[in-house]
């Protein structure tokens, strides 16, 4: 049986200063352990204003100065670390990573964010990903002492066949460092969050940077987790917060047997593979 | 290019007598055509109590009373009437069937509901179709002069990938007949509604009996049109009501560049195929 998981939510504000992003998100890692939480999200691009210019400019290798801060409060404060993204350069690319790190500071697994985001409102946000950052390509599971634990970062979020891919692979809780902003924010983050959760009767946590309306792209909060009921557990609002919640990944089989949305599906009507 | 679409939704009460549910449907279908209707809805089991000893007792096998009603009022009205579902008997089988009628009257499709409704929530709803309902086997999209239109039943709206490949079949209008319960209606009917059409980037349509406290199953209401970006045009609340919608399936294209949910899709990775 694995642990129960305490799960710390840091909803930390995202300043230009590439230090005090660290300084902050330290911060609230502190808190979140201080509060028992024996793994901690943090938002995406949490060390980098969430704009096209700033990618390459805040970006590092993996080993860098931000990797090395997330390995070592890792190790330090000995939790799990999911650490919401970073702009992660390899040679000529630059990747939207969420690296997730074992309570000793090891990697444990890296997710690049497979889906950018591209979207053209019409009075409402306008964001191309792609100006700047290359895809990953891959699915990111990995079997952990707490749990199997699914990476996926914002946009991917919206795809509901790359979830049922990590369902399938046996993810219990999937890990989302997400900025959606004022357009998608109201109209789709709470949906998104509690129907993948529902869907794939999993846990699905976010984590958001804090809103900040003076920022060029303004962040919706919200950080939440959901239950596989798609009931939201908790909620951290607009403001700087560090939230803890327990989930018992032993719940998994009550709500699946009580409600057949995975032992239902008609696997000879419709399938969905990864592709290989 | 498709005409415009005048969508009605006619959430009647359903009645322990037969008759009574066939004149309760006609006077709903005639209220809809008169407000301009060119399609309409009518609930899951708009026929037949919903109660596994009601499905033997009400059923009747393609061609008997009910469809005879439904195509002589599609006939009469002009419409397209997607016929609600009832216990339809073939053999030893009993299917839980939605009817397609052309304004002409002919059927154009049949869709025998795929995934059966077996929950068991202690201390909320418990259900078991499949104690005396036989499964369809087939995904149902049909090519109509208003658009491609999809065909679902109640617990099938669980099936992301389900609904997945009616997307990728075209469908730009899926209808669902259903009967979500107090259980499961207010935690997942607006949501899952709501999530189908903005995965697809589609229209979604449900259609549930009005509520009805003394009935053994009592279904939530709501009856409901979500557009591609997940919002809810119409909500017919708890009582009997009749609702016409517009819906122009040229908007789609614009909904499907604005955000690439649809074109976004890494099917490098992942992919849904029907089986064959």
């Amino acid at each position: 049986m694995p642990m129960g998981i305490r799960l710390g939510l840091c909803q930390m504000r995202v300043t230009p200063d590439k230090q005090e992003n660290l300084r902050r998100a330290e911060s609230c890692l502190r808190q979140a352990a201080a509060q028992g939480a024996n793994l901690a999200l943090l938002p995406e691009m949490f060390n980098c204003p969430y704009e096209n210019a700033c990618f390459p400019v805040y970006g590092e290798p993996a080993g860098g100065e931000t990797w090395q801060f997330l390995s070592g409060m890792a190790r330090e404060l000995g939790i799990y670390l999911a650490g919401g993204s970073v702009p992660e350069i390899e040679g000529e690319a630059i990747y939207n990573t969420c690296y997730l790190f074992s309570p000793q500071g090891e990697e444990l697994a890296r997710h690049r964010k497979v889906h950018l985001f591209d979207i053209d409102v019409p009075g409402g946000q306008r964001f191309m990903e792609s100006d700047t950052l290359t895809a990953g390509s891959q699915i990111t599971v990995v079997d952990t002492a707490l749990g199997k634990l699914g990476l996926a970062i914002c946009f991917d979020i919206r795809f509901a066949e790359f979830f049922r891919v990590m369902g399938d692979l046996g993810a219990q809780l999937i890990l989302v460092p997400a900025a959606f902003n004022m357009t998608t924010g109201p109209l789709h983050w709470d949906l998104a969050f509690r129907m993948r959760a529902l869907d794939q009767q999993c846990f699905v946590a976010g984590c958001s940077p804090a809103r900040d309306r003076s920022a060029s792209y303004v962040a919706y909060g919200h950080s939440l987790v959901c239950n596989p009921w798609g009931e939201i557990l908790t909620d951290c609002g607009e403001g700087e917060a560090v939230r803890v919640v327990d989930l018992d990944l032993g719940d998994l089989a009550r709500y699946r047997a009580q409600i057949p949305i995975l032992s239902g599906r008609r696997t000879d009507l419709y399938r969905t593979k990864q592709q290989t």
